[in-house]
């Protein structure tokens, strides 16, 4: 096997072969998707770190990787030795590798990259910074010799019993947004808008049932591209009977090119790869913004909120057998990080149509919990004993719904510490999930609202507080989210979304409370309308480290109605010991 | 007098004369103020409208004001009969006046303005709308026959005893950050900042003590285009001694014309009208920013933050005065809404050094208290009873700091929605005061902590919750704000804000509580370093109608010892009864 730093050089002889003064390869693949297939995990060759986030950029002398807070410990540790050094992408004053490019090279040098892999607004940026783009080049083609295929996995349908809405109404809907934003085409290149609109799921990504595809609607017609061999007969006929046209994967960039020399084309610049882009007529008109479909994926129809609900059910009770075979089985010893993650997993698979983890699982204990994306492995896998924080995030993907919960679990003694550490993020939970909201507001403006208790004991979390959640699609789906960071997205009834404080310690232990959420109209008063959350997520959340006096009477009232909720919800569908256990365990406080 | 429709007619046969399809006059001067001298107020002039925010558009057969919700009551009065139709400009839905001029008139439309009161961001826009834009006709010049002239107002020193730091110590921090930001020029516009940087005031606007000026800096020179007689000869000396060099206000423009080809010149779009923009060579490279000088400002250097607790002390005297003054007089019925802002003056002109109000006094008794930006009138003037709240909104201009300060007070009975409303705004009001917050925290991000308290209740207010003050400058200071709108300018230590939130409802009261604080660094943990606010405003928050069970233990904690530092403050220079007033008003809950 190759050594990362014989990687490199062969990657330079490349470079120089080619004239290309640097070398970028990005976290992405054609779709600028958030989970890789294989065939797209060049960085992670070239450089040895395993994270889910990181862009690898590197020039004859030097190497770079870019990596957020979530990775920064385990990206030095994998790095070492390797010749590419960590830039810490989220701290101030680090520069981002369009700024680092334009400090070591001179104007207008040579960035080389797979344009299939880069977003319009990725290469603008390199542009925008003196250098020269050249997007013709995969070279990890000719270095990476054992490089896996993209991959060619079975396409199924996700019938309209599920989606709501046939691929007819659909595409009705999405035309008429097209009329409203005046445009002619609307290019689909992310796989969870595609997967969406034509009812269909696949397995080409590790923890999304996705499809390679580009798809183009117009307003009379409509393309899928997609590999013809993946698609059932039967599902390919139903989707020519509602209007679509199929075509190869390939020759959507062919289809692009012809497109009528007056059309106006939509399409998100920051999803869509710069060699699409390339393909464009010259004098066609460029809409740029997010693509139409997002907005109509985003808010959940009746149908998929009824499934939703019932997905949230079968995943409670997986969830209370897996605590309870934790409260059995820790005491024994026998419980790891990786045979916990693997239990779970089993119970999973118990319910049907269970299909795959929506992300990897974090199972860590005591200082693996304070990082936030730890993933263990055989070589990281501790023993949970009875003292201290054991964070379990975790969830699945199923016909009826995604999954994404974390408890925070604990079976012996706790310091003081702990217990308030613990309460505190209780609290910045609750107290964001049972807010009242003026309707219009953006995440952004009601973020603080979880971190305002753990702020006045000068703590706080370095990541967001909330994502979207797709309907047996993306676990983290856009485009509204709650953040410190501005995004000018609206929440809007019918949208799910996480609330998912925390607390981590580094190196002692961390602590995160995750839900589901739907956002539901709540009142009209003379003063506006106002939304609220309702809790999709059914599981009990643990009581016994909390310390009563940190919560306020309207936060205990808020934990015991959820916890009578999830007994309401789940007692009927569990055994007689399990229901009992349920019913300890949502009592009220 | 002539009429509003004669003024239409006389404006609408000037544009007819110079080929114009529409008219545009906007709120504003050369210099893009909130606050607008006799000569720029011609929007007020041509519809009638006297409130503080809104312009109006002009075409051959209708005619269009647009403001914003603090005055859409108001607009509709003083617009009736007047030809001139009102835009609900804060309203879902309610069309710009660029959206609404291309929606009327054919592409390509000539709109004629004073390019001197459009600004190169109002002028973008009617571009971008497919409309011609003709900057040089200043038609009032024309039409309105009695036309004040610009004013001439002498200007005096803000001495370095006030302003901490000389004009070249001003200007060596703005080349420092102009040679940061690679420019060559900085055109100062706003005059306040150009009050700011040069150590004066004068008395060219009401309610901010600014002067007609600009202002160009380059690494070397500088220049300060003002009236030359407007100057003390001492003061003339003293800023060419500092490297200043002094010409007319008119030839600025020359001036712009006649930078170096190859310059770099930094101007912020906003607050720099057309006019100017268009002198500009064509070769040089113009860097759009905010001011350099906007940022400097803002920071409160250690001398004015020492003028500003003296200024707080005096003015809190003044209201400590005024408020025993309202409980004596209010029951003889013989207090009215004049009246009190008369007798409020009145105390303040008994302070040293104090100039004007820093904005129209807002003293409003019952329904009136609801309009937020009311102002009193012969005509609308009522006598203060001795039931339901009196809004009393005030400030004044200190060569030792500018003064805003809310109190809502009662002098009798109140109903139970009145005194939960009133307990709620002190909440959300101390919600917000005593928060630790995040280090890099925008405005936008913590908004929601003063209101929600509210939005539980189905309650809003629609306006910001605070904003930046002056330091004898503009009341309404920037960069930063408390606002739900996005606006991209953490809050930094030394930075004052207003906290200011509100209940509305309108025909019956309305209820508001505002102090001035800085914003200091708390914390540094683990986690980052944290900041709070410090209250600057010293006077007592009426007590008699807060429902103590509604505020948590830590809003009572707050409230007390805010109380205390008041009294602590303000006693060693009260009279004897004074004294023992306020130790009343200030007792703890």
């Amino acid at each position: 096997m190759s050594t990362i730093p014989n990687r490199l050089a062969a990657l330079r002889e490349q470079m120089q072969e080619h004239h290309l003064d640097a070398y970028l390869i990005p976290d992405s693949d054609p779709h600028c998707s958030e989970y890789l297939s294989e065939h797209w995990q060049g960085r992670r060759w070239i450089s040895g770190f395993t994270g889910t986030a990181g862009s690898v950029v590197i020039t004859q002398n030097q190497a770079g990787l870019w990596t957020d807070g979530r990775y920064y410990i385990q990206a030095e540790e994998q790095l070492s030795g390797s010749g590419i050094v960590l830039f810490r992408a989220a701290d101030p004053n680090v520069p981002d590798w369009n700024l680092w490019l334009q400090q070591v090279l001179p104007v207008g040098s040579r960035v080389g990259f797979d344009g299939d892999t880069v977003s319009i607004d990725q290469a603008q940026a390199l542009l925008d910074h003196g250098l020269e783009i050249a997007p013709e080049y995969d070279l990890l083609n000719i270095a990476w010799q054992d490089r896996p295929a993209p991959p060619l996995g079975p396409v199924f349908e996700h019938s309209e019993e599920f989606a709501g809405l046939t691929v007819a109404d659909k595409l009705a809907e999405l035309r008429q947004s097209m009329l409203q934003h005046k445009t002619d085409f609307q290019l689909v290149n992310s796989l969870d808008d595609i997967a969406w609109l034509f009812n269909i799921r696949g397995t080409d990504l590790p923890y999304c049932p996705l499809v390679l595809s580009h798809a183009l609607v117009g307003s009379e017609q409509c393309w899928l591209f997609i590999e013809p061999d993946k698609m059932p007969d039967s599902l390919s006929d139903k989707l020519r009977q509602q209007g679509v046209t199929l075509q190869d994967y390939q020759s959507c960039a062919a289809k692009l090119a012809q497109l009528p020399s007056s059309a106006t084309l939509r399409l998100d610049s920051a999803v869509t790869n710069i060699t699409l882009y390339q393909q464009l007529p010259a004098s066609i008109k460029v809409q740029r913004g997010q693509q139409l479909t997002t907005a109509l994926k985003a808010v959940k129809n009746s149908t998929e909120q009824k499934h939703f609900r019932q997905c949230m059910r079968d995943d409670g009770v997986a969830m209370v057998r897996f605590m309870r075979w934790l409260e059995e089985k820790v005491p024994t010893g026998k419980v790891t990080e990786l045979s916990a993650e693997a239990k779970l997993e089993s119970l999973r698979q118990e319910i049907t149509g269970y299909q795959q983890p929506s992300f990897r699982t974090i199972a860590g204990y005591l200082a693996h919990g304070a990082k936030m994306h730890y993933a263990a492995t055989s070589e990281s896998d501790v023993t949970v004993e009875q003292h201290g924080f054991f964070l379990v995030d975790s969830g699945g993907q199923f016909p009826n719904g995604t999954t994404d919960i974390t408890r925070t679990f604990n079976f012996g003694s706790l310091t003081d510490k702990e217990r308030e550490d613990y309460t505190l993020v209780l609290k910045a939970f609750i107290s964001l999930s049972k807010a009242r909201f003026k309707q219009g507001c953006r995440g952004t403006q009601i973020d603080a609202l979880a971190r305002a208790p753990l702020w006045e004991r000068g703590i706080d979390y370095g990541c967001g507080t909330g994502h979207g959640v797709g309907f047996f699609l993306n676990v983290h789906e856009g485009p509204h989210s709650l953040s410190q960071k501005w995004i000018d997205e609206p929440l809007q009834p019918s949208m799910t979304v996480t609330i998912e404080p925390g607390i981590y310690r580094e190196g002692e232990y961390g602590i995160r409370i995750e839900n589901i959420l739907l956002v539901v109209e709540d009142i009209t008063t003379e003063f506006g309308t106002f939304y609220r959350f309702e809790p999709l997520t059914l599981a009990p959340i643990n009581t016994l480290p909390v310390v009563r006096s940190l919560l306020s009477d309207n936060e205990i009232l808020w934990l015991n109605r959820y916890h009578q909720h999830v007994y309401d919800s789940l007692s009927p569908i569990l055994e007689t010991d399990e229901r009992e256990w349920l019913k300890q365990q949502t009592a009220a406080l």
